[in-house]
């Protein structure tokens, strides 16, 4: 940004939206101002900001006065609710919810993927799905060096936060709870135990047998990458790990693809990095504990499928609060 | 089994064996005599079964005189260094590890799906890899339905308990250190901390990039099936979970599938029982703590595959410890 900007936050007391401030913080954003926004309920609270204390105001059609950038991430029904007032208000939305990702007027952005998307907004901007960044982030310097992705199938291992900081709650809770030999609190967020097991059942189930979550990479993939009949079938699970979500991915490219481009893409590209030593003495591949709290996405487990012509399967692992949600947010907010 | 046989059960201390034990007795196997085996450690040590006490004897190449089965569980250069000595003094072995599974003249056998291939053996038979017997089990009823299958690409997050009694103790102890925040005991079986994190590396790397684990699902899906032209491209994840396997798996079958059908298929096998009700006012699928405990698997999310042609994408889960392993291997003596 090269003039300082009134930045507001609206969702500011959520798990990526203290994420987004951190951000703004770690990032050195030239804010002039910052504006914490959120329900009425957490009016009143005061955040941490540069060594400021920040009241966070209830957020109101009213909020946006002199606004020049507002971040979004209080979930869909309060992004319809508030973002047009935002807009009229003069403010650019960077919205983290789905509620206007496959709208055709709203850029679909990930900054190391198609930063030249912002460009087109008409007032609001959205940031994708956690899954499909991550994903993306992987799979965007492989897609580029073979001619383009037109196949992927994938399998997700999420974690709780994707689910807010009830999700973090929750799943601390049952595994205290295990050890203590006590029984679990009663389950808020998840229809079964998440410590201690897994749930393939991540958003609402959609006619055709996939989830809302899973369908979100078929659809906003081809809108970020600009492939209309990309088509991508992903089981997304939901495990018990706090921060990182981690994806394998067979990709089918238009090109014939090896392991050794991939790595080299990888290792070229922003945002990303390559931990793929199959054969070193202590074997070298990214888990999610190896992403959290880290800005880049990690990618190892190349290797050329097996089964599907022209394809590679992998496997990737991304914060999913920081580039999964925040971070890309933030990013957006700069390239503004 | 028609006649009582004497049953030895070598590695009857480990995590399988002392399963094995359960399901003989729980499956009210018409043995006459139970001998225990394991390592020299672990000799005198004493284990119930149907409320005796049965001492553990060494393990020696004397151990099969008068055994008529010998189930096998103690890893494979055990089974490499013992077995034959089983077959010389008469007994049929039934081996868990992966030293025999490709050998040509060893059976691999599901009971529910190849159970005419025990007739064929000449003096072992093998117990197929947990995560490939659990795939099958959902999967088999669905291939003889749709004219065979021809590809498979699927996800696992397998249970510590794969790893062992070992595995077991490394996830508590690391769960309890992060409870009582405490510094985790140093890590003896994986490479990463499993607590609150997933690790996609089960068994070595080979020259391809796949684990050895992923290519048994290639291999021994092939030779169960009797499909020698099978491809299964897999990635095996390790994730925080005691006992049960789950695998996400879109299998490619020669004729069109239908999610009714498929259903019907599952509904009607043995050993194999569907959850899958996406849109049930509380959906149901299975997650990997339902089968925890159960003899049967468990299928759900059966779906047709948006992606491939002539394709299902479904979730099954599985008890690793019992049908994964030990039920099967007991399976197999009453084929016997």
């Amino acid at each position: 940004m090269s003039l300082n900007k009134n930045i507001a936050v609206a969702g500011a007391t959520g798990a990526v939206g203290i994420e987004i401030l951190n951000c703004l913080d770690q990032r050195d954003v030239p804010a002039s101002q910052i504006k914490l926004l959120a329900s009425a309920r957490s009016a009143g609270k005061e955040l941490d900001y540069r060594g400021e204390k920040l009241v966070v105001e209830e957020l109101t059609t009213d909020s946006f006065d002199g606004v020049d950038i507002a971040l979004f991430s209080a979930g869909g029904s309060i992004s319809k609710a508030f973002a047009q007032s935002a807009v009229d208000a003069g403010a650019v939305v960077v919205d983290n919810s789905s509620a206007f990702r496959m709208d055709e007027n709203v850029p679909l952005v990930v900054p190391e993927v198609n930063p030249e998307a912002v460009a087109d907004h008409q007032g609001i901007i959205a940031n994708p799905n956690c899954t499909t960044i991550i994903t993306l982030m992987g799979l965007n310097p492989m897609q580029k060096a073979f001619g383009g992705v037109k196949q992927i199938i994938a399998s997700s291992y999420q974690a709780v936060s994707g689910s807010g900081a009830a999700g973090l709650t929750e799943l601390e809770g049952q595994v205290k709870a295990s050890v203590h030999g006590e029984e679990a609190p009663e389950k808020q967020v998840y229809l079964h135990p998440i410590a201690f097991n897994v749930i393939p059942h991540v958003d609402v189930f959609l006619e055709n047998g996939y989830t809302k979550e899973e369908m979100k990479m078929h659809h906003e993939g081809a809108k970020i990458l600009g492939i209309s009949d990309l088509r991508a079938s992903v089981t997304c699970v939901r495990v018990p790990v706090y921060r990182s979500h981690s994806i394998a991915v067979t990709a089918v490219f238009n090109d014939k693809p090896t392991v050794a481009a991939a790595r080299a893409a990888i290792g070229a590209a922003p945002g990303v990095y390559l931990a793929d030593e199959p054969f070193a003495d202590t074997p070298v591949y990214p888990t999610p504990l190896d992403s959290t709290n880290q800005d880049d996405c990690i990618v190892g487990r190349i290797r050329e499928d097996i089964v599907l012509d022209n394809a590679l399967t992998f496997w990737v692992v991304g914060d999913q609060v920081r580039k999964g949600a925040a971070l890309n947010a933030v990013q957006i907010a700069e390239l503004l």
